[in-house]
């Protein structure tokens, strides 16, 4: 059976949109346990531009920065293991909430609960 | 109500996550009309490794991007609006269509169907 | 002829990694009025993290920002056009400082001096 | 002693731009055994669009793509471990070329030789 996507589809959709341009419009950046908070609170205050995007939070965890630091230049570059994210998105009364945790030793997007 | 996701859900998620990955990974790739072909071939090959991508098929538009060159230059930066993007994912027995299109000058992600 | 690189050639390849990077890495990041200032400081403090990266300042036009919003969204994606940055690179004892800025409707990264 | 730049000087500018270019538009990109031709052809020819970027070529090493591969999900993401490449730039006349290759288990961006 074929339909038109529901709201609560569609909120679905519009959470990973989010989550795969979070990841890969930051993976990537050097980072230091000296610039931790400054890119958390870019990449969060960046997404929240995009649709239906209520709310992000981005820790970037300085132990594992620290633990994954070429130690010649002192810094590394993000990775998902690197960081935990949650967002809640909003779309015509439906909220999508996820979050990105690392599973097994891979960090895994995760779609946790629809709500409408 | 708050629920766990369906499949149908998990599915549009998961198709969102890709759009978001091939957009912010790809946006702003040098691209002429020399090298629509490769950046296409790559973008889909790219994307269809990421889990229950089963099709991914992008046009870079030559006429498109011949009109967004920097004629000094010869060359521009990918954008939303220089391609068109379809895309098939599967997740336990549901398949959802999703397409990159153009509305009122913008490039706009759409989630067309979802099927079980 | 062909030599091995100077000291002050080091210095300007350097300098040019640092602007490909920046720009590549940050270009297509959702922005608005409201994230401009986040936005700014992280794109700084993540380049700083590279070797040889003395200082970094990078000015997000609040103007221009507001002038390429695509009004329905509210937000645009970072591109040269929407800012200025300026660095200065110490590699060896020599100095080289390079800018970006518009020039005839084009970013344009720019090696200003190279002072040892 | 502060001078304009030299010829050679802006040579080794412009590789450094294309080499931090390369890196961060293309680190990240899902990656696997299937699909490593596309993406080195797509590199080389998206970073040849670049002024003054006479050749790219660019190695990305199955073997090592197939160790580093995530076997759950079949795939990885592109690093600058999992890839060789030489560039020639040619400015007014200078020949600058680099390399990006493997020092002490971490990718460096050499600058080989500059020819005039």
């Amino acid at each position: 059976m074929t339909d038109a996507p529901t709201d609560a589809q569609q909120a679905c959709f519009e959470a990973g949109i989010k989550f795969g341009s979070l990841y890969h419009q930051f993976a990537g950046t050097p980072v230091s346990p000296d610039s931790t908070r400054s890119l958390e609170t870019a990449i969060a205050e960046s997404i929240e531009n995009q649709p239906y995007c209520e709310s992000v939070t981005v820790d970037v965890l300085d132990d594992r920065v620290a633990d994954a630091i070429d130690h010649e230049n002192g810094y590394t570059e993000l990775t998902g293991a690197l960081m935990e994210v949650e967002m809640r998105i909003e779309y015509e009364g439906v909220v999508a909430r996820t979050r990105m945790e690392m599973e097994d030793g891979y960090p895994l997007m995760k779609l946790q609960s629809v709500e409408q």
